[in-house]
């Protein structure tokens, strides 16, 4: 099997999107290898060490997709029996022609720490501690409320939506006494402009919640089915957006709430 | 002020870190723009307007980053008054030559569901329920225990462990009552080679607990030199591994974590 390594100065979250970006598109299976912060020339020739043994080991030259920005720690990363990808290669050049500006690079500047930091950490404590309905009282500070059946991906979204964008997300869990008069729980109510709902498949909530609650009624055909059901009809009575999350991942649920409704991020 | 538009069929993730690492080497201030899920020519329409506005108003013609693959949609955008820069262009023939294998592109690849998709749900599920040390009885199932003084960055990271690695990350703070005695909890003790320990400089934690309650013992100097000092003896008496946060973001600290513990991962 070919063996794709990951390689950077920094984090390496750059060089990992970039090679899967490449990647996913060929119908082939890889072997995956991250080495992050190669920062000096002796981390360097370890990794070529790395390299060329997974070269020995596989058969075929691995392909190396990397950032490093230092001539001397990339030359000595590109000299080993590998395919390399330079991400900055092709795109610097044009870009500095439009801008009209001369590069500036440092090492590992994209995912250091940013002026706007500190919103990203305040929005995760907030989504911690406004998490599965636990309180309302703090709802005024809410950027979004989620809501939305148990085990509907309400709580990994709202930490995505924290750390990715630095929105404060909180959620509220629908349960059976909320639908029972099927109408919003009076705490929503007041806060309805921010709320936006979740739902799922009945057959694949019925799969989850049976992983954690085998042959319970919470994990029965009838009573997911009921709940998606009433929880729907009410998202679209009360005109509340929302979307269905059977085949999203969280990254796909929480970037597409951010382009419905519009949030302001606190991170580029 | 220039505008960079992040575009892409999907969640627009991999346009947002392809035009951030090459935004980020030059000295200039740009305003952020991302149009995801582009995925028909109806929207492909509205995001060149939108994109030809913005050179309307900022007399400079905007950036463009993109992934689009369908050759309808990405007509109609790079039609657009802006400069494009086509993410995939330069790597597909170089890669392909060398797998061997013709691509077979899809809309929204990358940051799609993947089979490996639960372990990170699962991951998120326990790091919450076994953060701050609420209870210890689940150490046995943790890939890593991460602890330290109060706001040291354990909880984001562990979070960020969980959702970007699948990592299943515990956090245990460290106090003052445990570190009277100068040595590991005993409920640590049989997990040691499941610590990692975190760091901050003391003048910083000061000032983050100055902002959570000021003027409190907690967050006064003598107590944050006290504890850090204490606690770093610890580490280094324990043979615990550790970092400094205090520079670092989220991304670097859970980076680095991966790097030294050479943790499994469980999502390329």
């Amino acid at each position: 099997m070919r063996t794709a390594f990951y390689i950077s100065d920094g984090t390496a979250l750059t060089s990992e999107t970039f090679g899967h970006a490449i990647l996913s598109l060929f119908p082939v299976e890889v072997k995956h290898r991250t080495l992050s912060f190669i920062d000096d020339e002796n981390k360097a020739r370890l990794a070529v060490e790395e390299i060329n043994a997974e070269f020995a080991a596989q058969g075929e030259k691995p392909l190396i997709f990397h950032t490093i920005i230092d001539p001397m720690i990339k030359n000595i990363v590109t000299s080993s029996q590998a395919v390399a990808f330079d991400f900055l290669d092709h795109y610097v050049a044009p870009v500095q022609a439009e801008l009209g500006v001369e590069p500036q690079p440092r090492t590992n500047r994209t995912h250091g720490i940013h002026q706007d930091y500190s919103f990203r950490i305040d929005a995760v404590d907030y989504t911690l501690a406004n998490d599965d309905g636990v309180t309302t009282k703090n709802y005024p500070e809410a950027d979004i409320i989620l809501v939305g059946a148990s085990r509907t991906g309400k709580t990994p979204t709202c930490l995505y939506l924290a750390l990715q964008y630095g929105v404060k997300a909180a959620n509220y869990p629908l349960t059976e006494e909320d639908m029972a008069d099927l109408s919003l729980p009076s705490d929503l109510k007041m806060h309805r402009h921010k709320l936006f709902g979740l739902t799922i498949d009945a057959t694949r909530l019925q799969q989850i919640r049976d992983n954690r609650m085998a042959n319970s009624r919470y994990a029965s055909t009838e009573q997911c089915e009921k709940e998606v059901e009433h929880i729907e009809s009410m998202y679209r009575r009360e005109a509340i957006p929302y979307l269905n999350s059977t085949h999203a991942s969280v990254e796909e649920i929480a970037a597409k709430i951010m382009a419905i409704t519009k949030l302001k991020r606190y991170r580029y």
